[in-house]
C-alpha cells in the first residue's frame, strides 16, 4: 500500500544581513505549509543570514553555531508538529571556521503521513551537512565540506541532503543515490542568469536529469529578492523519480510550493524489463576514467 | 576569432532488416546535410540494421564488421566531401561477437569550415565505439563494450562518441568532457515513453544536463519510423554548453538538424569568476564513495 508525504519548498523572500526577519519568514512560511499538510519542509540555502556577504567579516557576524537560535526555531517548529525540516544557515563551526551548511531536523518516527507518535517523539538535529562545492565567493568565505551528503531514515523514507551547486555535480548526486535515499532535499540559492524565451532555468533541468537518472525524488528550495543587485530565479521545484516535475517550478515570487510524493517508489531503479537505473552503471570503468582524468587539482 | 562548424544530425526513418533501405536512407540524408553545409554529420544508432531484433539469429544475420559495406559507403561519402561522419551499425567483431558500435570516419584535417585540405586527404575509420551500457533486449544480443568512449581530433576540434543509454551515467560523459572533448556525438534510438503535456522527451532533458554540467556541445541523431510495435520520439537535438538546444529537439517526423556551433568555445570550463565545471570537482571524495558504494554488481 502507497503512502503518500507531503513534501513542501518554502521558497521565501530574504534579505542579506536581516537575521530576524529572514527567521520569521522562514518560520512563517514553513508553518504555512505545515497547516496546509506538509510533512517534511525544505527551506532554502543561507536562509537565515541572507547569501551576498560584504566580506568574511559579515559573514563571521552573522554567522551561528547548529545550536544556535535559526536551528532552535526550526527544532521547536519541528517538535510542535512532528515534521521534518531541512533548511540551511551560515554555520560557525566548533574549529572556527564558517560553513555553508544544511541541517536535518525531526523525530526518527515523524513526518509521514499517518504517524501520530511523531510530536511526542521529540525532534532534534538529525544531520549536519556541509556544502562540498562552493560558488564563486563562497570560496573566500566558507571551509568547504568534505563529508559526504548524510542519510536520514524518517518512518519508513530515506532522506539526504546537499546544497545548491552540489547538485551540478552528477558524482556526488550519485553518493545518496547509491545508498537508498528517496527523497534528495536541496536548500538553494539560484542566482538568475540569461535563458532563452520559454526555458526553465538550467538549474532546474540538471535537477529534473539528476532525479531521472537515479530514480529519486528531489525538492529544491530556492530564495528570492533581489539582494545587493544579484537576482534569484526561484524555480523551486519538487521532481519525480522520472524527473518530471509534480510541483514547480516556482516563479520568481515568495510562494510554497507542495506535492504529495510517494517516496516508497524512488526504491525501485528499474526502467525496462532489464535495465535498472543503478545496476547498469560500469564502475569498474568509471573508476579508471577517475584515475586517468582527475588529479586532484584545487583542494 | 572563431570558426563555426555545422554540425547535423539525420534523423531518419529505418526498419529492421532493410539493409540496403536504411543505408541508402542514411546515405542520402547525410547527402542532403551536406549538400547543405554540414561538417560533421551523426547518423542513428544501428543505422543499417534497424533495431528490434526478434533474436540473437536475426542480429547475427544483419551484423557486418567495420570493413562492410555500411562503413564503405559512408567513408566514400566522407572521403568525397572532406566531411566527417559518425554513425552506428550492428558490428560483428573479429572475436564472433556482436557489438553495439558507433563509428568515427573522416580525416585528420577534414570537416571544419575553410579546411580545403579536407577532401584530398582521405578519409577513414578514426574510431570504433561500443556501446557500454546496453539496453534491455540488447543484452541477449550484444557483448557490451568496456573501452571508453575515443577521442578523435578533427582539426583543431576533438569529438567524442557514445550511443543512446550510456548518456544516460553521467560518469561515463565526464569521461571525454574531461579529456577535452568539445562535441559529444550520440547516435540513439530512443523509444518513446509517456510524456506529460508540453515536456521534450526526458532523453531531451537529460542530454541539456549533461552538456551543461559538462559544457560540452552535445549532437544526439535518433530514427523515426515504427518498427515491431516500438516507436522512436525522435527528439535529435544539438546542445549547447550552457545546455540550450541549438537545433531542435525534433519531432518524430524524418528530418535533418543542423547547427552552427563554435566548438572551440567547449574548452572553457568557467561558469564564474571562481568557478570551472571540472575544476571544481571533488574526485578524492567521489572515489571513496565509489569504493563505498558500487561493488561491481553485473559484470
Amino acid at each position: 500500500m502507497s503512502q503518500l508525504t507531503n513534501v513542501a519548498c518554502c521558497q521565501v523572500s530574504l534579505e542579506v544581513g536581516k537575521l530576524a526577519a529572514n527567521r520569521e519568514a522562514c518560520l512563517s512560511a514553513a508553518a504555512r505549509a505545515i497547516e496546509n499538510g506538509a510533512h517534511i519542509i525544505v527551506l532554502p540555502e543561507l536562509a537565515a543570514s541572507g547569501y551576498v556577504f560584504g566580506s568574511q567579516e559579515e559573514a563571521r557576524a552573522l554567522a551561528e553555531p547548529v545550536s544556535g537560535p535559526t536551528i532552535s526555531g526550526w527544532t521547536d517548529l519541528a517538535s510542535r508538529t512532528g515534521t521534518t525540516i531541512v533548511g540551511g544557515i551560515c554555520e560557525l563551526g566548533e574549529d572556527g571556521n564558517l560553513y555553508n551548511t544544511a541541517v536535518v531536523i525531526g523525530s526518527q518516527a515523524g513526518s509521514q503521513a499517518g504517524s501520530q507518535a511523531a510530536s511526542q517523539a521529540g525532534s532534534q538535529v538529525r544531520a549536519v551537512y556541509r556544502k562540498a562545492h562552493l560558488w564563486d565567493t563562497e570560496k573566500a568565505v566558507f571551509t568547504p565540506g568534505s563529508q559526504a551528503p548524510p542519510l536520514i531514515d524518517v518512518g519508513e523514507t530515506r532522506l539526504a541532503v546537499m546544497i545548491c551547486y552540489d547538485l551540478e555535480f552528477p558524482e556526488w548526486v550519485r553518493h545518496p543515490a547509491l545508498a537508498g535515499a528517496h527523497l534528495l532535499c536541496v536548500p538553494t540559492n539560484w542566482p538568475r542568469f540569461a535563458r532563452p524565451d520559454g526555458e526553465r532555468p538550467m538549474e532546474v533541468v540538471r535537477a529534473q536529469a539528476a532525479a531521472a537518472v537515479n530514480r529519486m525524488f528531489i525538492a529544491a528550495s530556492d530564495r528570492v529578492g533581489s539582494e545587493r543587485g544579484v537576482d534569484w530565479v526561484g524555480g523551486s521545484v519538487i521532481i519525480d523519480p522520472d524527473g518530471w516535475p509534480l510541483a514547480g517550478p516556482a516563479g520568481e515570487e515568495a510562494t510554497i510550493v507542495m506535492a504529495a510524493c510517494d517516496l516508497g517508489t524512488a526504491a525501485d531503479k528499474k526502467i525496462s524489463a532489464h535495465n535498472d537505473v543503478l545496476e547498469d552503471r560500469r564502475p569498474a570503468l568509471y573508476r579508471q576514467v577517475i584515475e586517468v582524468h582527475s588529479p586532484e587539482r584545487h583542494w
